[in-house]
C-alpha cells in the first residue's frame, strides 16, 4: 500500500515524467506547463484517489494515470484563475504565477495543454488495456474518465468558476457561496474519491450506494474545509489586528463564517466531519485508514 | 447515408440539445458558448467524421458525439486564439468575438467549458455502451476519444497554437510554417477521419495501413487547404490591386507562396490533391464518394 508519504514522491516522479522536451518550435508550453505542475503542493486530490481505490482493491499501476490526470486538472484551473481577466494574482504561494513569468498567451495554452493532456494519459491508460485485451479494466477506467470529464466540467468546477467571476462586487448568499465552493472545490474532491472508487470497479453513484457515500464525503470534506479556511482567516485576525477581517477587507466578500456566524461556522464543520467520516466508515484496510486520517487533517488543522 | 446537406443540419439539431439552460449562478457561461458553437459554419470536421464512419460501416448514432465533440474543441480552439492575449480579433466572419460580447473572463472559460463538454459528451456516450453491455462499441469509442485527446493536445494542436504565438514578428522558414499548419489545422482533420475509421473497427494508424492512409489523407488536406488559402489571396490582391501582397503587409508575415514562389504552391497543391484523394480511394460506397467530394471541394475552390 502506498500511503500518504509515498504518494506524494512517487508523484513527483510520475509528473516529471510526463513532462516531456518541447520541440523546435513549441516556444516555452513545456517549460509553462511544468512550471506549474511541479510547483510542490500536497497533492490532496492524488492522495485521495490512491487511497481510496487502493483501499477498494484497486492495483496502484491502474490508479496511477488518473491521480496524475487529476493533478494536472486542478493546475489548469489555478493557471486560468490567475489570469488577469479572472482573479489576476501576480503571486500564487508566495512564487509568481505563471502568465506573469511566461506571459499571458503562453499560459493560456499551458492550461490547455494541461486539460488535454490529462485527458491524453487518460486515453493511453485505456489504449494500453484494450492493447492487453483487459476490456473489464478498460470499462472502469473509461468510466473513471467520464465522471471525472463531469466534474472538471460545465455542470462542475467550471460553473463554479463562472459562478466565482460572476459574484465579484456583489454581496453573496449562502446559498450562492455553496453552490460556487461545491463547484470549484467539492467536485474535483468527488473525482478524487468517486474515480478510485470506479478504477476498483464500484458502480457510479446512482447505482452503487457506497460510491454515492464517497461521493457526499467528498461534498462535506470540500465545504467543511472551506468553512474552516474562513474560520483560521477570522481566528488570525482576531489574535493579530484585535478584530473582526472585514473592516479593511475589500468589498467585504462573503464567507461561510460572515454568513453563518463564527459559532454555527464551527458546529456546522464538525457536524460535516462526523458525516465525512461515517460515510467513509465502510473503507477498508490500512489505506481506508489513511484515508480517513487525510480526510481529518483536511477539516481538522490549526492552518 | 447521411450526406453533406444533412450532415450540418442534424449536427446544429444535436449541438443545439447539448446547449443547456445555465443556472442561477453560471452566469452568462452557456450564452457564450452557444453564441460561438452554433455562429454556423460549413462544419467541416463533424462532415469528414460521418462521412469516413459511415462509409466504414459506423452506424450514425455512434458517430455522432464525436462529431459534436470534435466541432466543440474546434470551436474552443477559435475563442481561445482571438482573445487578446492570443491573436487579439475583435471580429470572426463578420462577428464580434467571443469576449469583445461577454468579456474575457467569461471567453476563457467558455472555452474551458467547451474543451471539457466534449470529452463530457464522448464520456456520456463510452458510459451508455457500458450500461448497455456493449463492450466491443465501448472500446471503439475509448480509442476514438484517446486519439481525439492526442490530436487536440500537447503535441497537436496546442502545439501549433504554442508555435504560431511563438512566431509573431519573425520571418520563418517553411519548415516552421508547415509545423504550425500540420498541428493547428491538419491535427483536427486526422481527429476526424482516424476518429470515424476507429468508431467503425478500424485500428490505430500505427497498427492499420487504412486508417494510415487516412491520416496520411488529413495531413495533405489540411496543408493544401492552407496552401490554397494563400494562393487565393495572392491571387485577389494581384487582381484588386495590381500587385503582390506584401507591401502593405505587416511584418510580411510568411506564407506558402512567399515560401515556395507561386507556381512550386499551385504545383505542390495539385500534387497533394491527388495524393491525398489516392489515400481514400479504398473508402466504399456512397459515403466515401460523398467524402472524396467534399475533400476536393476543399482544396479545389475559388474562394
Amino acid at each position: 500500500m502506498m500511503n500518504l508519504l509515498q504518494i506524494p514522491q512517487e508523484l513527483e516522479l510520475r509528473l516529471k515524467d510526463t513532462m516531456q522536451r518541447g520541440d523546435a518550435y513549441d516556444g516555452k508550453l513545456w517549460e509553462a506547463m511544468e512550471y506549474s505542475l511541479l510547483a510542490g503542493g500536497k497533492r490532496v486530490r492524488p492522495c485521495l484517489l490512491m487511497l481510496t481505490g487502493q483501499s477498494l482493491g484497486a492495483e496502484p499501476e491502474i490508479l496511477w494515470p488518473f491521480a496524475m490526470a487529476l493533478e494536472m486538472i486542478h493546475t489548469y484551473s489555478l493557471i486560468h484563475d490567475d489570469l488577469p481577466a479572472m482573479d489576476n494574482d501576480d503571486y500564487r504561494r508566495g512564487r509568481l504565477t505563471n502568465h506573469k513569468v511566461f506571459g499571458e498567451g503562453t499560459a493560456i495554452l499551458a492550461g490547455d495543454g494541461l486539460l488535454t493532456l490529462a485527458f491524453e494519459i487518460m486515453g493511453e491508460a485505456i489504449c494500453r488495456s484494450g492493447r492487453q485485451g483487459d476490456l473489464e479494466t478498460l470499462k472502469r477506467q473509461a468510466l473513471c474518465q467520464a465522471y471525472m470529464a463531469y466534474c472538471a466540467g460545465t455542470k462542475g468546477m467550471i460553473a463554479g468558476q463562472m459562478a466565482d467571476l460572476a459574484s465579484e462586487n456583489r454581496q453573496i448568499r449562502l446559498e450562492e457561496l455553496q453552490y460556487i465552493e461545491f463547484n470549484k472545490t467539492s467536485r474535483l474532491l468527488m473525482a478524487a474519491m468517486v474515480g478510485g472508487a470506479l478504477l476498483a470497479g464500484k458502480g457510479l453513484p446512482e447505482t452503487d450506494a457506497e460510491t454515492a457515500a464517497l461521493e457526499r464525503a467528498a461534498g462535506k470534506i470540500g465545504e467543511t474545509f472551506q468553512i474552516v479556511d474562513d474560520i483560521l482567516d477570522v481566528e488570525s485576525s482576531l489574535e493579530e489586528l484585535g478584530k473582526m477581517p472585514g473592516s479593511d477587507d475589500k468589498a467585504h466578500k462573503a464567507t461561510f463564517v460572515s454568513l453563518y456566524g463564527l459559532e454555527k461556522a464551527r458546529e456546522t464543520a464538525a457536524a460535516m466531519t462526523e458525516e465525512a467520516l461515517k460515510d467513509m466508515e465502510f473503507l477498508p484496510g490500512e489505506a481506508g485508514e489513511e484515508l480517513r486520517r487525510l480526510a481529518l487533517s483536511m477539516v481538522d488543522r490549526k492552518k
